[in-house]
């Protein structure tokens, strides 16, 4: 194997190859102003996934390594991710109580499996799987996804217990808990919160005022929540909330990422192996699809197979090093890419300085309160809501409508796996009911040209000797009974007509039910003295037919074109002559 | 509302009013015929069934009745029929044992809930679901079940026990029990089964030599069950082989059919729900292609729709009637329509027939062999097996062969329900695949026309400016990203390129997911300064794609015709005007 060959499955090799000092001072950089964001995120996406705080630190160092050297974005920062996180406590929830070891052992098992699942898929080159995940199911998902987040995150700003994986479940906990409402802990909570939503609409344009470069008032803008955490740290240690009902991250071990074994246990396995195949496949279209806009803006290319692979090497390391499963961020990657990175050394970098927050700064965030870990989860997980989806959908099609909204009300009312999986079956059940009553134009020659258009539509030529009819789908088991009854019930009765010319324009597959539907309807032709013909028939549709018996049984002809079909069956050659 | 109107509901409105003397004349010789022949068949499809020799009968009265009201086709015979019988046999199976007052009540409670399901669907107008049963599938489930039913049968034939709703249950439950053979059980069997065989190969050619009528030699032949039930009830009778080890049907009560009440139990409900949908559908689809085939013969209409309210009135009438799932049976059909039936009126003489028979001729059959009404069985499903489909599949796409080849060795191995089941959902994940990555032709001009074709199917003109590529496929979300790949792939390093066009005479849909995806092919191109182009975009996709936001942003322009766009943007004027 050639190291160019090699390369193609080892991406580190091509970029590392030629590594330099340019890169290796703008890598540095973006991965130090990663690092910084990273630190608060991880914290907060571990308690959003119901594990401990250092989870998140670990699940970003190791994955985010693996990454780098597997995946083909030269930018993308892979961790843990806010979806993701949901989803893993979605799945883990009804398994094992949060805080204990099962639960913990559980989120390593999922993100086994889930890497398994995604390097299955990258090695049999199974990436196309996640085409069935619509753009307006993963919309509705993702909009859905962030209202659940934000709901889930309530109790901590409330300082009260609370529970549930869908809207109501999570409401319904929280208006039984209120009465143990804690008031130090919703004033942390709601100044951290207001105090990010202001960071994030109304600081930068007042720092751009203010004369500073967009470069500088950017990066003071992310770092707004390090600012909230270190202001609310302090408080809560300098007046002691901790003791007044303010729930506080508390003691985080000093260390690098254990070797951990995610539980084998079939039992736990299988019950793992829908949620684990649904976050692989939210998962990785979430990361390609960053990755992708991310490539194409420095006309680099992403290689979704081999895209799997990376991703898939990143869930392994996150269940062999404490952690859960992880994916590519959005607004890491974009910190990440807008920062100045270069090559996945960043990344490199970065988890670096993540192992040393984890052996150094986990002190300093003792008196951390979750109430300002949850005021970040919330204002990054509300820029994923965006209801206008709705209305695009309603205004482009009922169909694209009617799979956002399915998915979206099912991920709110019965939960993350229940959305996802309702919306890809619902867009599939649309796709075939459409595909199986298909539009069928009757078209006429389009005065002075070759070119043949609906009759409805257009100011066509037309022959009563001649029907031609334009079906506007592959003809396919689905359809095959549709077009005998369209045809039996269009022919009925007009006896002028000779001839019937099926234009195969948008016809791109004839199967074996199809090719029984057009035998029966050349034979009922027949008896009634009308000639059956194809025109515009495709290369690879024609080299199947040429395998069945319609051609030799057929009483008209196939035809190259419509234009030739129509000459040669109507009066129109004949009256030409005379 | 009008009589005419009602009589789209209540076909008998339309043929009941002009009946005469002739009609009348035919009809019931017609009736005769099947009566006879129906006789041993309800007998043979209750033991099928595994319920009591009676219930084939009442199976057979009031569900004729039924259909004869609201039935659409002329001649369709509705009653017990071989595939619907075992598939009852298997459902019930599992819920109680055969010969108990449960496993009678749930037949009943199958036929009810089938009745209601084809009413629903025939209201609902949801004939078309029928069509997602492609002709693979049915003709690999029909030819499996051929060779269950036989094998289901051999029990009968040997004189032993047996169970079993697989082949290889089937086997291992006949040769578990070999040792209790009964030699003259086994004597009649094949007797009667080579017989059978004779009849249907040997005695027509036979009788036509010795110088009889077709119409004659045919109506002898149909005969040849009733006198293999005759002749060896009689040497059960005669020998007293009933204490010899040869099963008999025994004691049959004299009676017109009973009324029962299904069972509703909501255990029990739940149970069937999914064999009486399989039922419903499975049955519908044979009886409608019966139906069609006969009433295209004599150039009468068949209404889908309204034959799932027919089919559903029946069953409702057999669930009330002591009988269990009917549905229009090919042999009895072509019987009565070769025997000059002309209307619904011959099966209403049939049903009076049949009822004379329960009422009057039950003792007759007391010691009629249970190993003759399976050799009727036998005679008759192994005509159902067709194997050639396999080598017809295979010839034709890979795709259609593996749906029936799967579809068959899943009912054979796994049952009926599993056969059925995953031969349609391999059907469909087949489609949404080739769908998933279509075929894309790049296209030239046929030189002396306006048409467009593959250049490496054709001589075609073209120009290295202009790039024309027509989509084999409507570009809905399964294949929306393959699209940008293809293009990102194709358009990689062609410098001389100016214009893209896509020729969208086979894209019959774009959704909102391809619309995102032609946005950012057109934001890419765009970078590149290639500007995209559509030609031919049909009516209904126009309209769509005008709700969108992607026409103001495109590039290019959209053409009516493929030649108009390629002259437009081409060399082609500039060069012609010179």
């Amino acid at each position: 194997m050639t190291l160019r060959s090699l390369a193609r499955y080892l991406p580190i090799l091509d970029w590392g190859r030629t590594y330099g000092r340019g890169a290796l001072g703008n890598d540095l950089l973006a991965a130090l102003i990663v690092t910084i964001m990273l630190i608060p995120q991880s914290l907060a996406y571990a308690l959003l996934a119901g594990l401990p705080p250092e989870a998140g630190l670990y699940a970003s160092i190791v994955p985010i390594l693996l990454y780098a050297v597997f995946g083909t974005s030269r930018t993308l920062a892979v961790g843990p991710v806010a979806v993701v996180s949901l989803m893993t406590a979605a799945a883990i929830g009804t398994i094992a109580a949060q805080g204990t070891v099962g639960y913990a052992m559980a989120a390593l098992s999922l993100a086994l499996l889930s890497g398994l699942m995604l390097l299955a898929m990258g090695i049999f080159r199974l990436g196309f799987l996640a085409n069935f995940l619509s753009h307006p199911v993963i919309a509705g998902f993702i909009t859905a996804s962030g209202i659940l987040i934000a709901a889930s995150q309530l109790k901590h700003i409330l300082g009260i217990e609370g529970g549930g994986h869908t809207l109501v479940g999570i409401l319904w906990s929280l208006g039984e808990n209120l009465g143990a409402l804690s008031l130090w802990t919703l004033f942390i909570g709601l100044a951290a919160t207001g105090f990010l939503f202001w960071v994030r609409r109304g600081l930068k344009p007042l720092l751009l005022a203010r004369g500073l470069t967009p470069g500088v008032a950017d990066a003071l803008t992310k770092a707004g929540p390090v600012a909230a955490v270190v202001v609310s740290t302090a408080l809560v240690w300098g007046l002691g909330l901790q003791d007044r009902g303010v729930s506080i991250v508390g003691a985080v071990p000093q260390s690098l990422p254990p070797l951990t074994l995610p539980s084998l246990s079939p039992e736990l396995l299988r019950q793992l192996l829908v949620p684990a195949l649904l976050i692989s496949v939210i998962g990785f279209v979430e990361s390609v699809s960053v990755a992708q806009t991310l490539a194409a803006r420095r006309r680099q290319r992403i290689d979704p197979d081999q895209e799997l692979i990376g991703l898939g090497a990143a869930n392994l390391g996150a269940a062999f090093t404490g952690g859960f499963p992880v994916t590519g961020g959005f607004s890491r990657s974009v910190v990440n890419f807008d920062a100045g990175a270069e090559t996945p050394a960043a990344g490199a970098f970065t988890a670096v300085g993540l192992a040393v927050a984890a052996l150094m700064l986990t002190p300093l965030i003792h008196y951390l309160p979750d109430a300002t870990l949850a005021a970040t989860i919330i204002v990054a997980v509300l820029g994923l809501v965006d209801l206008s989806i709705l209305r695009t959908a309603w205004n482009y099609s009922r169909a694209d409508f009617a799979a956002v909204s399915v998915t979206m009300l099912a991920t709110l009312v019965f939960g993350v796996e229940a959305g996802v999986s309702s919306g890809v079956l619902l867009s599939i059940l649309l796709h075939l009911y459409k595909t199986s009553r298909p539009h069928v134009a009757e078209v006429g020659l389009v005065p002075g040209t070759e070119h043949f258009r609906n009759i409805l539509r257009h100011a066509v030529q037309t022959d009563p000797t001649v029907l031609t009819l334009r079906v506007d789908e592959s003809l396919y088991f689905a359809n095959a009974r549709f077009l005998e009854d369209y045809l039996s019930n269009r022919v009925a009765g007009e006896t002028a007509l000779r001839h019937v010319i099926l234009m195969c324009s948008a016809v791109n597959e004839i199967d074996l039910s199809a090719l029984e539907s057009l035998e029966a309807i050349n034979t009922r032709l027949a008896e009634m003295g009308v000639k059956l013909h194809l025109s515009e028939v495709k290369g690879p549709v024609m080299d199947r037919l040429q395998r069945g018996h319609l051609l030799e049984k057929m009483t008209g002809q196939v035809f190259l074109s419509q234009y030739e079909a129509y000459q040669s069956v109507s009066g129109l050659q004949a009256s030409a002559a005379q």
